[in-house]
């Protein structure tokens, strides 16, 4: 195979980005003590720590292994430590377990970052090939992945303690512009349209290969479903009536006693919920967050509505896109506002909360997996999990795409995840 | 609402077909002693008394109960015994432990069954309207599809035990015309195409609405998947290659030890298969059976193909059946040979096993649940759960139809559920 | 080692025996169907018929195999299918799986039956030598073990079908002559006292051997806790307060959500019971029955007393016994009554219900399994288990004697398991 | 209740040894970091943050709540937070959760322990009556008690760690001097012979009353069995030969694979274990530890001996101890050796590891709990565990007396467990 020429114009802006990103992963560990940033609330989630020794692994194994010659694996034990699932890779710590490596400590996890760090600088220095900068693309939204993932499982480790411990957030979170008023329909004609991101930019293996598909005209409502509206479901009996669920949402709500929103609890009669702030009165003008997909779908049923497939949102979504497909806002986590799609205005469909698809997260036709170990990264997953498109509050900007792919279980709400209503025109 | 007008046009044909349809059932029941009618071998499974007394059930309380005045409940009881899953009818029997019924006994299931019989024939001579025989007509098809089970379900009862007894068929199924060569790629053009059933004529809930849809052109192999072809597999270490599976199901197989289909065992170096006629060797050239999604998910890998999607499936199976979507063939569960499929030749689409797609089993656009309990039949399943199209060997003819959506969890293998090649064009 | 004399004086009044038992094992199945005698209605239980088999697998594998030449097998696969857990004799069916055993049905093993009965016929009537007539025993004891294990599966089982049928004993079991009045105590002294069974006569391996022990003076109740009892514990609040419980009784209870004895329930605010009877009102009078040890210990806590060790237990029961330790009574299964025991009375001491004892089911000192499999008969169960006393309704009066040890798991319930009360003097 | 007189008397050596005792725990707690101490290996464990905080909370909750007039709670929500198991006091954090506790931080729980003592200094300075000063002996006995679970824990949570970290004692533990000889049989008499605590010095309610019992009379060997002797047990199969175990042992062995003690590993064909110091290879003539009593009993049974009843154990150890029941010995956890016990000698009874016995935990003729929350202590735990007697490397000397009945479950391998032989006379 010739190798491609290296290149030092590659390298430069993606030096940059590099250390911003990395920096960005400590500034979110920067509130939170060794133990916290050790503790493990759930299968589901991973420690802080653990977060960022494996996002360092990740460096270290795909990019600097491979490619950088004499590099010295900071301690050969954190391969075993730090692969996350990468069969190809070899074995592993089991994820259950990651909760119980009080060592290496955190001063210990910021050395391998260090380590890591510098190697990968040099590595840049030198110029890189355009593969090797699609593999520094993809270890970038790795590394972006796991912040929001780094949050999220904070959030919950904190909310299973009666002392409800606040994050303290590096800066404070615009509060939303709200939308007070009703949800309004918008119309979006159908044909056939494309979804899927374009062959060049980054993006992942799983939102390629851009393609066609058929979509009946639809509605698709100007606004997210908020907490007010969910605090109407829950007082008109929603988390009681079988009739609304599907049959594994209903086991699933009836076995784990949901009544409300994940985080969600009464004090003096009022909705309360916790966040990354601590304890706070739910914002009735808010979007709902912290619901699962079998949630979302019973509160459509009783809304008489739907929710919209995947090819509707993101088509949806298009014309608040560039020609990149990258969406088109000045300010950091902004809900978008008043833009037009098809005539029709819709708000904050990126950056509030990461909004349920009715469709299952599955290949799209024509994708293929890489070759080798990163082959796994999204591939192995499309099998019982559900789409979610647009971004939450805690997504970083580099993922705020029409065409991302989120995905998780139907029965998952700890993740930001909320939800936009359709319905057939 | 305005009554519509009783017909006992409507009504003669349709007592004919009940008539065929009930007495299959006791046909199908005729092997079994008290005992093998009442086991159940595991909660997926229900035991062969439970479907003959289900089936009634269904007729009693969406039939009888609402339409046939001074109809007197066969015993009161019977509805929580054996109600399935409708929440909106009331309380049932734990579905776990359905082979704890040892009372009702065979005996006075069969006396259920005529008591219900000669009420529904007394319903039918009075002659019924259109809705009542649109019912009649599900009523049909739920027992129909009952008695697939019933087979499927004694069969993994009879594996359970190491007499491996047979059940005796009441005849002989006819050995199939088996494929012996190669596997065809037959090529199928793409464009906006429609499937889903027709909107006249029976097809369950879940069939419709008929929608368009856009396919790429695709290929599809000329017939399923063949026992020969699986041993190949599993003696290329199909079972132990991680790489070939998605996580979900590498995960079931390694739990469940997989690693060959469910029924298979070795015998002096020769594969045989617990069947319904008891333990034989496998048929090399017929098509493999009881395989879960991911089994077939991971051979598709290992062939450097993909299953197809439902859609691809569908319509590749049109010009294969009449207009009205139903299957056109004399013989009964005698597999389709060398029909013409735009100008491409496919063989055993319907009557061998049931062929996985990669489609998870969701509401078509447009669809909607009707109302009442029967609204519950298909709607509240649509989650986590993949189709299955064509039809077995164990499948009434009267489900052989191009439009039908049999659907299974991917972890499912007790079905007679093969597979059939799809790739890119 | 030299072969003992064969007599046919010893073979005489065994055969007699052996021919009982065995046709009062048939006679308990009587009323059961094939399917009743089939299922097993919890992992704890054994189905009927697998009682029947098993205890004829007994006798071949450990008379008629090793004693009688020519001896054909029946069928050689009811070794893995009837054995129990000998591991010393091989693999077997899993236990929670005996429910799937529908073949061979009924009749089969009732001639399965058949055929040992007149191969043991045979090896009696050629006369058998000492440790054969020691085994023989054994297996009468086995026997008659499994005969009250049947009823108490088919009570249990039957008590999971809300149909509640009645079992219909070959002869209604007298009524017992209840005490009603209150509980009295009787004092016993202490000192140096021998318990267990004497060398000779026949009595299981656990039960011995004899010796000493020392008590201190204590008071035991001269009649059992009745329902009366039990329905003021449980007006009292007993199953809600945590501090009379054990804590893994607790757990138990609460997990299991017990308010009452096993298979009570309420109609019409009054207490009923399911029994072999179907379902009857709860006769206060009688002894509380279907109670576990943690129920049990709570009860005698709520009582400001406590249950009696096994050794208090026997000693007490001593004079109701004649010198060999048979218990003294005419009618079979009749309670015993106004005996003297130390100079004080006690009732129901032996067949009304199983009492609970505070001892854990351990060796005796000097306590050696016999060598090979029937080594495994009682020794390896000598953990986690309490040793209950005296026999119930559903004991053979052959198992009705002072020395003898019942022993259950403390949260088991589906035993004929009562109590009664003891306090230091 | 008359008050009992105040003593400053009384108080004076109390304070100092409170004094000695709370150093001790956050001396046990230096090496590890807040991480560490946050962590919860498994259920069984906890975390040594929650071990600091809950020795703690006791001293709040039972001694200055009731006792120092204007006490202030640390934190209110502590209670909640720290609680063991006193259902009496109220509602508690689930144990298995607590190693998410990462708040409170260690710095605040040593605040915690800080504010405690300082009030806990005052009510000794103050004088206290004969009740509280029990109560004292009985918070100090507690606090002792969790300082061995600290260690045990530890020990736990680092063998989990592919890292296998050391924890750092405070001061090395002295080498054993160990037995390198082969075991031998010391004969003791026996007769009614009395064991429990007598009436007056401190010992856990359990240790009482004394009282006598009977003993056949019987031989105990010289030492401990050692790491060598547990080596040949496995060398010859122990671990794979189920007539050697009990019928619970021999299913928890199959289903944990258990093959060595808990800790053991073999690296280039030698037995090493993780140790509190790390990786180290196994000590062949040191006593063998962390063994489970099922583990215990198969090897007794290998061994062609069995394990002492604890009377046996406890009456063995009398000579041992001197007049009050306190172990006589010079030196910090050195073993006994060559002391004189019925004219037999016995080595490392004491100080080496604890020895399983082959007695239930059950309450001792006359036990009564104390009244109130303390009397939760013990009594509720009497049911499903077995007794050890002794002491560990890792018990405090305070702890080390012939009456001492420590417990476990026959399942639990992480305690510094071990056995010594005993056989009939």
């Amino acid at each position: 195979m010739p190798t491609s020429p290296k290149s030092a114009q590659l390298a430069a802006p993606l030096l940059q980005r590099f250390e911003h990103v990395r920096a960005q992963s400590l500034a979110f560990a920067a509130p939170l003590s060794d133990a916290d940033a050790t503790a493990q609330s759930m299968p589901d989630a991973s420690p802080a720590k653990w977060h960022l020794a494996h996002t360092t692994w990740f460096w270290e194994t795909f990019l600097l292994g491979p490619l950088a010659p004499g590099y010295d694996l900071f301690d050969d034990r954190f391969g075993y430590l730090f692969n996350s699932y990468y069969d190809a890779v070899g074995d592993r710590h089991p994820r259950p377990q990651r909760g119980l490596l009080t060592r290496p400590d955190l001063d210990t996890v910021k050395a391998y970052r260090a380590h890591v760090d510098a190697a990968m600088a040099t590595l840049l220095t030198d110029g890189i090939d355009a593969d090797t900068a699609s593999l520094i693309e993809l270890g970038l939204a790795h590394e972006e992945q796991h912040q929001e993932l780094l949050l999220t499982d904070i959030l919950h480790l904190f909310s299973q303690n009666m002392l409800q411990p606040a994050y303290k957030a590096p800066e404070p979170l615009a509060a939303a512009d709200a939308e007070h008023g009703a949800s309004v329909w918008c119309a979006v004609n159908g044909g056939i349209i494309e979804i899927g991101a374009a062959a060049d930019g980054f993006a992942f293996d799983c939102e390629r290969p851009r393609h066609k598909t058929y979509l009946e005209p639809f509605q698709l409502a100007h606004r997210s479903v908020t907490n007010r509206d969910w605090a109407e479901f829950i007082a008109d009996g929603g988390y009681e009536t079988s009739s609304l669920w599907l049959s594994d949402g209903w086991a699933t709500a009836q076995a784990e006693h949901w009544s409300a929103p994940l985080y969600w609890f009464q004090r003096d009669d009022e909705w309360w919920s916790m966040t990354l702030r601590g304890p706070q009165p739910v914002d009735l003008d808010a979007p709902v967050c912290h619901v699962s997909f079998y949630e979302a779908d019973a509160f459509a049923s009783w809304a008489q509505a739907r929710l919209p497939s995947e090819a509707e949102w993101e088509y949806a979504a298009h014309s608040m896109t560039d020609s990149t497909g990258a969406f088109v806002d000045g300010g950091r986590l902004r809900p978008a506002r008043q833009s037009e799609a098809n005539g029709t205005a819709f708000a904050g469909l990126f950056g509030d909360v990461w909004e349920w698809t009715a469709t299952p997260f599955r290949p799209y036709p024509g994708f293929v997996a890489p070759a080798g170990a990163v082959g796994e990264y999204n591939g192995k997953f499309m099998s019982g999990q559900y789409v979610l498109k647009g971004g939450s509050c805690a997504s970083p900007m580099g993922h705020v795409r029409a065409s991302y792919r989120n995905f998780f279980h139907p029965d998952k709400r700890w993740q930001f995840s909320g939800l936009r209503l359709a319905r057939d025109a």
